[in-house]
């Protein structure tokens, strides 16, 4: 692990000391299964280091490729993207997820009930030791962080069934366990056997990612009663992973409008006592569906800015279908930009030598500067090498009037 | 006028007089030249109004194509630019214009210092006169806005070369008059005829937009003394313009990273007492390159919400070439998205009206409706055709375990 430690620091021109005293302190977490000791790229999330960009990957019901989930893996991992989850949710999912473990240089997730599912006919039919046993055994292959829906309890569907909702559940492991509870009636497994999967997730050294299975799908529900119901749930189930040295980070929305990002962030880090924060976009608004890589950027920025440590990108294919390998690179590319605006703007030196290099460049017409220091160098090249200009150093959209060229 | 006010109140679900009373009070503008009576998508900017979103086209020294400039038009304008402004910079800039005017349903806007370029062979010989005749001929063509860049005054240009710069001059007309001061040893003749300009705009009724010349052009030059030492000269020629009672908006940057941005549109605000603030982007890093529509979306969604009121898009074409009509729908899009993150954030009820239809037809599963009420449509509805389902009302991310299907 010292090891470990150690090049993490590197990369984030951090010290060792600083890393594990944040570590100690519960505000950062390092994915990384006891069982993966030679990955590529470790990587520590949380205060005081760059604000990291996951990439979901893995096939559906309607569709599973496993060449194809490879190669989004190849180009999650190419683009920057510093952990993927596999999201799989077929038969197959032991299948692409060893492969995904196999091939990834980077630390992976998974949401163990998606692959629970598969035990049964029907999700209302699985009992307790089919999710405990699925943790287990994505344990036992390698799995570095694990989203876990510990927080729907009965006490906060509840709350959901009274209060009522515009955009209804979207999380699916949220919606599938709160179907499950209503069938069975009984309080969440995931909650009630809490106390075995920290011990798993200690056996294996597993994060635990805990979800928010009522997170707002809407502008409309930004910020209810149940997503913060839930969200003082977490705050009670970090305090447990604390106490038995399990690390832990926290779900966050979702669709939030830009006046209400710097609110949820600042909620998480009080109630879940500055544990590491990792957010799905957030989408700013509704209405971007076939952009909301661009929508989810919008927030992202923003939250990260604010103090989320983690983003969790989001694709052009969200709300319309399964992504497709280009779906992948552009959503880790706009993540990836979301999450260097926030170092920026939180002052990062890397970050803010990575812009002056790049700015340098510009502005004495390095094209290759410019093409070395670019988020996404290939499309720089590309565009060099299909708009030829008239006067060497400048190019077609001011030719020889470049403000630059002098 | 008062039936375009009528117009305009309408589509932004305000009173006339509201409308009238922002104008009264120069913290809005309406863009439109006395010649162009049948506009079709009239347009108003400012305080309490929906955000407004400009695409840049045009053809350059290298490239000149007007039927690609005219396709562009049409794609700006069909993805719901406001405004579009014709950047031509080559000898058919007339050509060009005279098209865009006839076809545009939105007003147009120029930046005259680039067709004046055409009338001499260096643009260091250009004499005062050659800026104002070409401002007059494009009043007399139905311009209705136009980038004029008084503040780049010697005052503010021996602050720039004192204070030296990373990324220097940026703006394409701030360096040309830059360029021309110091070879002819004079003050701006856009500073020192401004109140010819006045009588021509107000002849034409055409809207100033005062250009930042001196605007960053990297982060690291975010709000450095040039930029501020521009915007004050902004101040003083925006008080000029209200006394001979000349629409005025003001131009801002450019390259802002999200900790200076909302200090930026303070800053105008105060400085120019409530003028319509028209910003570029921002992009809030500067390594973007092929992404800049996403960087821009960031800076200008966070612009907007704290009180910007106009986006220039920025293509993916932004830093590398002359934009294709497809980075003009990319652009558009992006720019709209982020303007509309903007408005739900700040409370407009149409925008937020806007989110709510869209998140129950999401609810619900009804993809006509989703199609209906997104941003962009087609893409809705070409991904739902290319992805056929399993199951008739999900997609392919989750198929049969969609949450929203019960």
């Amino acid at each position: 692990m010292r090891s470990v430690l150690e090049k993490i620091a590197r990369a984030e021109g951090v010290d060792t000391s600083f890393l594990e005293e944040k570590i100690r302190q519960n505000r950062v977490v390092v994915p990384l299964n006891g069982a993966r000791k030679n990955i590529e790229r470790p990587v520590a999330i949380g205060e005081g280091l760059t604000v990291k960009v996951n990439a979901n990957i893995g096939g559906s019901p309607d569709i599973t490729d496993i060449v194809k989930e490879l190669k989004k893996l190849r180009a999650a991992v190419e683009y920057g993207a510093d952990t993927v989850m596999d999201l799989s949710i077929g038969d197959n999912w032991k299948e692409v997820l060893s492969a995904v473990l196999e091939n990834s240089a980077v630390p992976v997730g998974t949401v163990p009930v998606y692959a629970a599912i598969c035990r049964t006919g029907s999700p209302e039919e699985l009992v307790a030791d089919d999710f405990l046993d699925v943790i287990r055994k994505q344990g036992e292959m390698g799995v570095d962080f694990m989203t876990i829906h510990s927080g729907v309890t009965r006490k906060v569907i509840d709350i959901y069934d009274k209060k009522g909702r515009t955009g209804g559940i979207v999380s699916r492991g949220g919606k599938l366990l709160y179907r499950w509870m209503k069938k069975n009636c009984k309080e969440n497994p995931l909650y009630e056997r809490f106390d075995d999967i920290l011990d798993i997730a200690r056996e294996f050294n597993i994060t635990l990612s805990l979800g928010d299975g009522l997170r707002p799908g809407c502008i409309e529900d930004a910020s209810d009663d149940p997503q913060f119901a839930e969200l003082y749930e977490l705050g009670e189930l970090t305090a447990r992973c604390r106490d038995r040295k399990v690390g832990v980070m926290i779900e966050g929305p979702g669709h939030v409008p830009l006046d209400k990002i710097e609110e949820n962030v600042r909620k998480e880090k009080e109630i879940c006592k500055g544990a590491p924060f990792y957010v799905l976009g957030p989408l700013a608004t509704d209405v971007g569906a076939g952009h909301d890589h661009i929508t989810g950027a919008i927030g992202g920025a923003l939250a990260a800015w604010k103090g989320a440590d983690f983003l969790c990108y989001l694709t052009p294919a969200e709300h319309l279908h399964l992504p497709e390998v280009e779906d992948v690179y552009r959503g880790v590319v706009a993540t990836k930009i979301a999450a260097h605006c926030a170092d920026v703007a939180r002052g990062n030196p890397r970050a803010l030598e990575a812009d002056l290099v790049m700015s340098k460049a510009r502005r004495s017409l390095d094209w290759s500067g410019m093409e070395k220091h670019a988020m996404d160098p290939k499309l720089v090249k590309d565009a060099r090498e299909k708009y030829p200009v008239k006067k060497e150093k400048t190019c077609t959209m001011c030719g020889e009037y470049c403000a630059l060229a002098d």
